[in-house]
């Protein structure tokens, strides 16, 4: 049982590592560097020459890392197991969501190309971009509904659960589509959207455990030791940026976690500091609007403000870090609580 | 320049051979084999107990080749490949070309997955699997649209250039679809879709070479490798088969390589077998509709109407394979045509 992930986590960190050796040059050879955007910290300008795209190394790391689980898992089987894997949705929803996330991350990569290889700073439209997105989103939810690996029953733990009907589908990709621009938001200081979302997939890793869905362990894990892999590269002082190509990746690949094991509602505590991103960004603008000019923060998203309040780039990563491994472990007692009611 | 194919072809070849081995038990594990389809020759019925979605056998090795090329092709490049690789659409091409490929595979993978796990012989109904195969060509349409790597005209080799304006659109989304659902149709005896597409796949080798398309060569290059791994284990009498995981596939990598090369025109000829297994289909069933239950062919696709009459499925796999050589040639003649006029 265990073999999978494990061999899962092994394999997806190695990967990683050892293709950032062949990914980092490339990048850097690519171009000389991300052009920093305009309206980041001054300070920022300093990172010039860090190539971006980066994402590119987790997602190698990450796809060996399921194949090799996912064979070892199933070499090592016994019958029971096989149907674990197999005989449930999971599987379904494993590679389909594997696709999703590969697929926003293809979004990400046409948003960094023309950034990067057109010199064009602003990338994507944001309208192409949102549309890309939702188109993405409903070939998931879609391909999930045709295969009857979906139920539109949402359970919420401590209250119950509620059959969302028709609206489950606009729900679920509006909660797809804002995980995966929240996670976009959060990626804006060495290490951190890797950081936070490693401590979400070892979340959802102990949760998948929990609930016996091994096929998403393999996906958890091989998660997790992509992203570390990464942060060999991605910790302050960063060699390498993940780039959209990444972050969309990322939050395709932790809604496909949420989505795959049926329960969207575990990305509220598991995902708190992507909220906490995305809420800043909006609160800023909308207060900025409102107000005439007045601003709620120094600088959005939420982690420009601590940086302007003096905090070094390491306190933000650990504390914001922290606050996700809190989020984490109240998704895992709720989960508890589900298995107990 | 000719490191990055070469590297290409040698892994992908050595992934799918090795992935093979590792693949075919776990696929005859997941079942008993495949069911097969009532309406197709009684003998067929021996083929019972083989497993099917061995497609990800060449899914896996073409990724690893691709990836392996690109980091080769990279490392080893002057400045003047860079160009060629990134600073042109075709990057863009060629990575949303392949996960329009992967896409595919997905849709058949749940087709298969219904079939297979859920033991319902027919899959996903006919009406959800054109839906999900729309929205894909649509997604990789779209963004290839954004990212700035589209072009509206379509050049046809001895008539000239023709701007399809907005019809183009359409035009494209109907001709990927078309391929992917006709590569499916070939797919119906050992080893004929896998030789077919690899004598395409190579065809488009030679003319991405002809091209300076070093990207879309070192696609073309996995995809040929990666068929030669699969073949080893698909040869009659076939250890496995693609199933509709990789049909589909097969059908979306080669239209993937007619748009990356913007030639769409150029799968006429290089896919011509796929385009007389359609036709057999839909003379057989008009005929069929129109003439009140009178038959053209002894049975359709026409692969079984040849086995009807008497030929060995390696007679059909080596004269359709050398239908497609035929077929690739002239596409290389018709390139050579448009590269002097």
């Amino acid at each position: 049982m265990t073999i999978g992930f494990v061999v899962a986590a092994a394999v997806s960190f190695l990967a990683a590592a050892l293709s950032g050796k062949g990914f980092i040059p490339l990048l850097r050879r690519l171009k000389a560097g991300q052009t920093i955007k305009e309206i980041g910290p001054n300070w920022h300008k300093s990172k010039q020459g860090t190539p971006t795209m980066g994402g590119v190394i987790f997602i190698t790391g990450m796809t060996a890392g399921l194949i090799a689980g996912a064979v070892a898992l199933a070499l090592s089987g016994a019958k029971t197991q096989e149907d674990l894997i197999w005989g449930t949705p999971y599987t379904m929803r494993l590679v389909g969501g594997f696709l999703m996330a590969l697929a926003y991350g293809f979004v990400g990569f046409a948003d960094d190309y023309i950034k990067v290889v057109k010199k064009q700073n602003l990338g994507l439209r944001a309208k192409q971009k949102l549309l890309l997105q939702i188109l993405v989103a409903a070939a998931y939810l879609l391909s999930m509904e045709f295969a009857g690996a979906l139920s539109t029953i949402v359970t919420v733990p401590f209250l119950g659960q509620f059959d969302f009907g028709i609206f489950y589908y606009p729900f679920s990709a509006f909660v797809i589509v804002g995980t995966v621009n929240a996670v976009n938001l959060t990626d804006g200081i060495d290490g951190l959207a890797a950081s936070v979302t490693f401590a979400a997939s070892a979340g959802f890793l102990v949760i998948t455990g929990l609930l016996n869905s091994y096929g998403l362990s393999i996906f958890a894990a091989s998660l997790c030791g992509a992203l570390l892999g990464f942060l060999l590269y991605n910790f302050h002082p960063a060699k390498v940026f993940m780039g959209d190509t990444g972050s969309l990746f990322l939050g395709g690949a932790v809604a496909a976690l949420a989505f795959g094991l049926n329960l969207p509602i575990l990305l509220v505590p598991i995902g708190i500091i992507y909220i906490i991103e995305a809420m800043s960004d909006i609160i800023q603008i909308g207060y900025f609007k409102l107000s005439g000019g007045k601003r709620v923060f120094k600088m959005a998203p939420i982690h420009h403000h601590f940086e302007m309040c003096g905090w070094s780039e390491m306190k933000i990563v650990v504390i914001f870090t922290g606050v996700s491994v809190l989020g984490s472990a109240f998704a895992i007692y709720s989960v508890f609580w589900l298995l107990n009611h």
